[in-house]
């Protein structure tokens, strides 16, 4: 990490949030692997020594904003298990989980398409496969409570709902209409009780 | 293209079909962008030269692959609305895409990380939104028909559904233990009826 009066070296402009910021669209757009340092420079009009007194390599920025998904997304799950209900810890575990991909989309992103091609992404997937274990012991708990069907496993479950979860990175856009709040009580809505209208059950 | 002939040209022991399916799983590695005709050479153990024996150009095993992949979610798709009720057509594509993510996993996984960095990509994201628009307004109707809660609209719940489906290409693996037809039973039941135990409905 360099030190907050180096990082003010850079251009003036840029703090080291904002080319965090920058790095990551660039990282989803083009896949981080066939993104250089190059590339990143010349988005930020940068040269490649001014971007260095901001961030040490590539890889740092990648680190920082996989730690920053990771950490929404593990710190909204603790939140969750604050309650003490089953059904109230599956509940907000659902809805934390869609307000930190609609709040850190583009981080989440890049979580979520890492191929685990160098240390970095490895430990953040280990991190990752952590973070959907414990999802998977809250469905088991839930089915066992008897709140949730348990004529599919827990494991396939975990897999569907937050497949379901993650997939709205991929078209949630943050200056559209869609109120994140909203959506997490949708997808919590449509997660438990599915899509057949109610009147025709 | 190349004609069959020349095609067989290449290193013995590898055909077109089997450069292809190689090609596809060594861009979901590394990312289309990130991956050269070179790097493609090496895992396949040719020369560059033999590697163009067998296809024109990178750009053509992507799009090979892509079209392979459009063209059976569209055909499934196809199938589904062959039925004459909304219900069956609904259950039926659901059923559809499910069975192609798990037949041609790779190619499909292919299709959902375009970034639509190039001409063919293009082309494919707009095939892609086309099928998304069709599967869209089968939802309306479903929604008109009274199947479906209105509640939230078709864009979302297409979204969703088709999301947690997507999800699916991301952790299927063709040498499990899961039964792919068993697998799009359990995604049908679970959009329709969601997760509640039905006893505590």
């Amino acid at each position: 990490m360099t030190a907050p009066q180096t990082a003010r070296r850079g251009r003036p402009g840029y703090s080291r949030e904002q080319v965090l910021q920058i790095a990551v669209a660039l990282f989803n757009e083009q896949g981080y692997d066939a993104t250089s340092v190059s590339d990143l420079a010349t988005r930020l009009g940068l040269t490649k020594s001014a971007l260095y007194h901001h961030f040490d390599s590539k890889e740092q920025l990648l680190e920082l904003a996989l730690d920053s998904a990771l950490g929404g997304l593990e710190g909204a799950l603790d939140a969750a298990m604050e309650h003490d209900a089953v059904a109230e810890q599956l509940n907000e575990a659902i809805r934390g989980a869609v307000r930190v991909l609609t709040a850190q989309q583009p981080q989440v992103t890049l979580l979520l398409r890492l191929r685990g091609n160098s240390p970095v992404e490895l430990a953040a997937l280990q991190r990752r496969r952590a973070f959907d274990q414990r999802l998977s012991s809250l469905v088991r708990r839930a089915q066992h409570e008897g709140l949730l069907r348990d004529d599919i496993g827990a494991g396939t479950i975990t897999r569907l709902i937050f497949g379901m979860i993650n997939s709205i990175v991929e078209w949630y856009r943050a200056d559209g209409a869609i109120d994140p709040q909203g959506l997490a009580d949708d997808v919590l809505s449509v997660a438990i009780d599915g899509l057949r209208r109610p009147t025709a059950r």
